[in-house]
């Protein structure tokens, strides 16, 4: 694979020209007055995947959009990658703080990418990520070194929440088995020091109602006499943690995984700045669970939190109200072994038994999924170190996230594989936000990286 | 005033009439569209008042809408009332849940009125009840025994914070001078259980906003190691009180006038069903402050609620985004030796001494005012007193309202003289909802309570 610098310094302008097209296409998969873009734009995946090489490629019908499934297979007797990606982006809304059209790309400097980046809805989610496993594949096809075999599997839901994903996998296992699956759908600490993304929470998503009085009443006759919901509400959500910021539901924590101080060691090796993110915030102090620290407090660590609040009068000037109803959305990030459902049925449990009587408690679980870990000294986490190694020149850090990607469980679930997230967006790169765009570099970096991961993956397949 | 009842009786048909033809003008002060309407209104009252009998009547400008003044000056030694009422109205919204149009009245009977009630727009809120004070009038200048003088001021403005009529108080005490104010726009117990309205309480609201982040986040990569400004505001709310539901804020109480036992076991006479009460909210349980019943926690206690919160998403579905920032309107009712503006004070030191540092607060007052008391041994309470049990048969309970009136504690610190609550409303009015209406027994009988109001008022007056 020497020659991959040199494949991918030739063919850049073409790459680039590619995925500029994919980007023209408003592949968003929230609202149905795309359907037809989003039909087009999984066609144009199955023709990138047929030209780079590709025995079969297939549309894959399923209850939602469609699933690009497409495979080269060398040698039974070698491992197997399954690539993950998807080809829908999220909506461009709000338009108007778009500084050129979400889906007429341009390419423009900023700092961070002095090489340029392109800017386009779905640049680095995922378009970008996603055709750079098309083009590394292409290159190996190409110089006859593709070292194992190789299976796309590209979804159009995955802004919507994967709906159709679970139902395809179950019913695919085998079409779909594999050593690894790969996915370039995440991030990495900056272009001088790649990371790996290791683990990613669970979720439990709730929606709680509290219920006073059976109509809205006016404060000064009623007020002090009957529980007010909302009054009521801020008392049981304060409850909910302790004076040291731990969740205070009982049997919230069994189970979640006390890491070593080594490996706590390890972690804190990242290279960070409690000033910097502070600042960038705008916040005076940091803020979490005493004991651990904002990078252990934002990823290893389970939490509670009101991602919205509604209830009596929220218009302009003044209503002496006391409302009937008072509402929050209530999200905990789960960490592996804490069971997302056990968690939703404790949570639930908890806030019913401490709603006062004067009060009606309903709480409606949304949706969930587990977290997970891959393990460092695992081969796949190994070949994709090894594989940034070689073209960054810098060993990557193995980073746990904060946020959850559910389809990552179901995988290991399902098809019994590890998944290896090499990502290669930045923080930066305003994804589901408007301007989101993705670096030349890394994009040209990701497609460089990708074939040494499988070339390490085959050599330390075959030690096993 | 021993041909009141024959008097109002053979004059029913026609004030009822009157009253109709007033409450057609939709003056709602807070449409502008009404703006003319008002107008006319103002207008409708100032010749009634001509037609009473009034020696001078005047349409007084001021910034706002004008107020109607009149007055009938028999003998500069004897006592003079002034008569305050306001011909403005609320809103008719929400229009589609009335059964008749609210600017159409009709007469129908219902299970509390089976001699029949106005329904309309105003009927009690306070057209009604201050044209009985313009029939009483009339009544008492048509069978020549007006006992004192007598001073009407009519405002336009009172559903919209009776903007203007501070300015005018201000500027008219000569005009405006009396012995003391009689007001009807409170209600009453029952048409059986006649009660005066002793003490409103006050008022200070407030509106905070808590920041966290400078923007929203992704609860996934950064929950758990920021503050959640949700999170943290319902903290801070439930912090007001303590487990008796005692409020927390230092210096909340002082002044707060401890009621003598005595006082609560006559304010505990009033006919009052807890198991009625709480049947009617559809609530199992009552709630509030330790120590107090549910008619002292709602009069002669303060109070802290909520109004309205908000903040992060409030929508359909799920979002995992932590708020950059939280709201919540917050009012305190507040009870007589409470300054509104000392509690606002105390209340915005206290709210930003109890926010941590990784987040700002903000507290913006809105507006406020004082609580009142009436000494249920004055000669206007007693006169008021008489005057009910003449004409009802039974000695009226004296009843403090949660509410707030700020325009008492205008006149008592313009004016110097106390104000009585000779309400005639019924809670089951439906003042500032749809299909208000207002008994034709309760407006007949309050035209014949008033001038035995001023009858004993002079009388009193003499032996002081």
């Amino acid at each position: 694979m020497e020659n991959i610098k040199q494949y991918v310094q030739e063919n850049k302008e073409r790459f680039i020209n590619e995925l500029i097209e994919l980007l023209k296409m408003p592949s968003v998969s929230a609202d149905s007055a795309y359907a037809q873009d989003v039909i087009n734009t999984a066609e144009a995946v199955k023709a990138s995947l047929e030209k780079a090489g590709c025995d079969v490629v297939e549309m894959c019908e399923t209850p939602g959009y469609p699933i690009v499934y497409g495979h080269k297979i060398i040698d039974s007797n070698l491992p197997t990658v399954l690539v993950y990606g998807h080809y829908d982006v999220q909506p461009a809304d709000p338009i108007e703080l778009w500084d050129s059209p979400p889906f007429e790309p341009v390419i423009k400097t900023t700092e961070i990418h002095p090489e340029g980046a392109i800017f386009a809805r779905g640049a680095c989610d995922d378009k970008g990520q996603m055709y750079m496993h098309v083009k590394a594949f292409e290159y190996m096809i190409a110089n006859n070194n593709l070292p194992c075999n190789v299976k796309f599997m590209i979804e159009g839901e995955e802004e919507v929440g994967s709906k159709s994903l679970g139902w395809f996998v179950e019913r695919n296992q085998e079409k779909l088995s594999c050593d690894v699956i790969l996915i370039s759908d995440t991030g990495m600490i900056s272009n001088t020091q790649p990371s790996i993304t290791t683990g990613l929470r669970g979720l439990s998503y709730v929606e709680v109602e509290v219920t006073g009085p059976n109509r809205d009443l006016h404060s000064g006759l009623y007020g002090g006499a009957v529980a007010n919901p909302i009054n009521v509400l801020t008392k049981m959500i304060a409850s909910l943690h302790d004076e040291n910021n731990h969740i205070t539901i009982p049997g919230f924590y069994d189970g979640v995984e006390e890491l070593s101080l080594e490996e706590r060691a390890q972690m804190a090796k990242r290279p960070f700045s409690q000033d910097a993110y502070n600042k960038a915030l705008d916040i005076a102090e940091e803020y979490g669970e005493t004991g651990y620290t904002t990078n252990e407090r934002n990823s290893i660590r389970p939490t509670l939190d009101v991602n919205g609040i509604w209830g009596g009068y929220t218009g302009e000037g003044a209503k002496t109200v006391i409302a009937s109803k008072a509402y929050a959305k209530i999200s905990m990030r789960l960490v592996p072994n804490q069971d997302w459902e056990n968690i939703t049925e404790l949570f639930q449990k908890h806030f019913e038994s401490i709603a006062p009587k004067a009060v009606k408690v309903k709480v409606t679980p949304h949706h969930g999924g587990q977290g997970y870990v891959t393990p460092i000294d695992s081969i796949g986490y190994q070949a994709a170190s090894k594989a940034y190694s070689d073209s960054f020149g810098t060993t990557p850090i193995p980073v746990r996230s904060g946020g959850s990607i559910p389809i990552v469980a179901l995988f290991e679930k399902e098809l019994k594989s590890k998944t290896i997230m090499m990502g290669f967006g930045l923080d930066s790169d305003a994804i589901h936000s408007p301007n989101e765009h993705y670096g030349i570099f890394n994009y040209m970096k990701g497609i460089e990286t990708i074939p040494l991961f499988y070339k390490y993956f085959t050599e330390l397949s075959k030690n096993q």
